[in-house]
């Protein structure tokens, strides 16, 4: 085994938009806002999770979706075509929402007259952890094929989030991924962590987190 | 269909640290180095990736490896396994090497005494893509599991990659990826990306994909 050494090279703060995350949490709640801020690495299955809580719930409430992205508007496009209310917000290059973004963006978009609102961050399981934008829940998208290392490599966003979504599992038998060491490490790192494992494409394991979602809505209801 | 609107909020300039990775490729270049930044997605692949090439290469070249990561040293000690050169850089959080970074860790690490140094950049599609590291070669690593709408989300990531390898090809039946569309989509934001579908894990593609590595090397050497 060849030598292995560790250097540390920076250290990056993150702290100066806390306060207006906290001011845009106070407002949703006010107004019976639930935002929800959907993350994860691209292609982990964050639009199509979405779309199929969408059809679950819309019914139900009054539901509004805000896409981040770099460019383009592939998903706000899926979004709109599924009937819910849709903002393409384009973060000009900045690897996630940050809070006064997204409290310009709730603005914009008339976001308060909504029960429920789906912020889908930039596909990135760096910045956006770095970055409160006001939700009353955080959650994180880990699909099968990433591996399930990813709480080792990516511990920062695993602790801020409140719920993982392990995503893919119908294509579990092509990827070696261990359910229990996954949950061992997203536990090691947050030990409150709800964890549901789903297939945003089969439906598989959905009953489970939109009660879950349900709950915190009516959690953060009767808080106010 | 429901109402579409687009706003942007932010522009972000990065262009302070190309001065740095001029002088790193100049430096390079003259000691006979040439360096591969890998950039990717979380789980795309990366690891796998290099660990073969890095088989199909150690009997020729001194090869070594840096390993960027916010946390955790499993890839590295991966490298170091593989019996080649390993230095772990941890980022402390900063969500890509940027050229500074890199040069520092070329010095720690001795990296002139290698022909052949990868850097294995923080998997992220947005960051690594805005931060000119000073490498000879830029590779992006798509994973079909991701899905072949991301040259559209992520542009820039396939503007300033010379080659992208389509990973994960033996999964392929389990997941709708039109190869000639994602390729067509590349070629828009960069006609001249060299285009590789491949299997880290089985090995298809990689024969034409190292061979296109050691002509670039070859290139590079002349070019002195």
């Amino acid at each position: 085994m060849s030598e292995l050494r560790v250097i540390d090279v920076n250290v990056g703060i993150f702290d100066a938009n806390n306060r207006i995350a906290e001011e845009t949490r106070r407002e949703n709640r006010s107004s019976g806002t639930f935002l929800v801020n959907l993350m994860a690495s691209p292609g982990a299955g964050k639009s199509t999770t979405l779309l199929r809580t969408i059809s679950m719930l819309k019914d139900k409430y009054r539901i509004g979706v805000m896409e981040a992205d770099i460019d383009s508007v592939v998903d706000a496009e899926k979004m709109a075509r599924a009937g819910v209310g849709t903002i393409q917000v384009h973060t000009g290059g900045e690897c996630a929402m940050d809070a006064s973004m997204t409290s310009e963006a709730i603005k914009e978009f008339g976001g308060r007259d909504y029960d429920l609102l789906f912020l889908e961050n930039v596909g990135n399981l760096v910045c956006p952890a770095e970055q409160d934008v006001g939700a009353s829940l955080n959650v994180e998208i880990l699909s099968i094929p990433e591996g399930d290392d990813k709480p080792l490599k990516y511990p920062l966003m695993f602790e801020v989030c409140q719920c993982v979504l392990i995503n893919k599992i119908d294509a579990r038998e092509f990827f070696s991924f261990d359910d229990e060491k996954v949950k061992e490490r997203i536990l090691a790192r947050n030990p409150q962590a709800k964890i549901f494992f789903v297939s945003a494409k089969t439906g598989e394991g959905f009953a489970d987190w939109v009660a879950y979602l349900e709950e915190e809505m009516a959690k953060d209801k009767a808080a106010v």
